[in-house]
């Protein structure tokens, strides 16, 4: 395994780039992700994983089991360089990235009932991967990014999703692409907006049902109201009419947890 | 108006300690806030406005209602050093605190039905911050806060409350105290914790009820467990095992709001 003692040593430089650039993630073909348990999570979903850098004085290498690849060793001042999150895990990973299409999520989609989650053009990493950590905490089947204006394997969003990135089937396609996968599947449309709406508890979604959430500066697109079978909204009973899109995400995912009773489930 | 252009000048040096140090805030009675909107909810809730930072190339002062009372200008360029989000509000004020005890929450709990959240020794600003935001949206009479980590006057709650601060009543007191406080005006505690609990929507929360959940990392003391009418848990049906407070928070707080029915309200 070989020491790394300088932050300017030149096998570091790609690992800052993928932390900084999606360019740099596409170009590569790969991603970074930090820490064991955000790896472990990473490797159960059957990512593959490129360059491993380990600080032994930060993590005990005989409790890790560690996949077979490139391996390099850093210092701990040369890991608290470059490391994103500046805390004591003592690992950082170099991950191939791989396709997240619509084909992709349909073969991990094994419900008869399935109930997805659609994010369309979410700008913040850290909002989208708050949604993916409720959407793991309420079992959701999958969560699909449409038209998004970040990429999926952006640093912010895996520590904030604090792993759940890799734990919920997750796919990135066009709006349009995801009505017709939607309308395909008979996969009922519940968008969330204030127009024309009817109260989400009101509304059944025992069946397969896509909970549609827009940005939160303007909202869902026509195309997406259009499709919809329903339109939904969260009763806003205070003074400031606002919640932020990770909240109402859980308010509506929770909402179809309890009509469909998962009680006997946990 | 007096003018100020260097961000040495000595008035901008409480400004600053009072953005930083709750121990300047405790010491002076004061408090900053700072854009026009968090600053007309402040109003509104019945704070007085000690002295005002106006930078008028940010900030059409015709358009504005200011409060009369010590004004000071400052140049773009000192604003932009001294305000705390570094945005563009152009208006910052330091405002007197004021009790925000059991006895001050007490004469504004005007339901015959309060629906109450109540936070354990939260540590971060941010998060209660959040739970303020989803308070005010989902109408909830009052948020205590107990053995409190962080004052109420955290320029990062105020931020990331957006202000709900100041539109949801708030009170700050031991536990000891609040459990009182809840017993003898009859309302009945739910506990968020994962042992010996129910699913938190098979439990009524229709009449007097207070929503009591702990921190992040060690969850509720045992006063709180053993003062409960009822321990209640939103199932965790994924990997993870966890979500946000202020998630866990909004979840409890809407299935209150679905069943006590506020759908002809909105």
């Amino acid at each position: 395994m070989e020491l790394i003692t300088s932050s300017k040593n030149p096998k570091l430089r790609l690992l800052l780039e993928l932390q900084q650039k999606s360019s740099e993630r596409r170009k590569h073909g790969l991603f970074v992700v930090e820490g064991l348990r955000e790896l472990q999570h990473c490797i159960e979903a059957g990512y593959e994983v490129d360059t491993l850098f380990v600080c032994p004085s930060l993590l005990d290498l005989n409790d890790a089991s560690l996949p077979e690849c490139r391996t390099f060793e850093l210092s701990k001042e040369v890991y608290e360089k470059v490391a994103y999150r500046g805390t004591t895990e003592g690992i950082i990973a170099e991950v191939k990235v791989r396709e997240n299409g619509l084909e992709q999520l349909a073969s991990r989609l094994k419900s008869e009932s399935p109930l997805i989650v659609v994010l369309e053009s979410v700008e913040k990493p850290g909002n989208l991967g708050a949604v993916l950590r409720s959407a793991d905490a309420a079992g959701v089947d999958a969560v699909i990014v449409c038209d998004p204006l970040t990429d999926l394997y952006n640093p912010n969003l895996i520590r904030s999703s604090i792993g759940a990135v890799f734990t919920v089937p997750v796919a990135a396609c066009t709006s349009e692409e995801c009505i017709a996968f939607l309308k395909a599947n008979k996969i009922q449309i519940l968008t969330a907006q204030l127009q024309d709406s009817e109260l989400y508890y009101n509304t059944p979604m025992d069946g397969p049902t896509a909970l549609v959430m827009g940005t939160e500066s303007t909202g869902l697109t026509n195309q997406w109201r259009e499709a919809a079978d329903a339109h939904i909204r969260i009763p806003m009973l205070g003074r400031l009419d606002s919640l932020n899109v990770s909240v109402s995400a859980a308010i509506l995912m929770f909402e179809a947890v309890r009509q469909r009773g998962y009680a006997t489930k946990t």
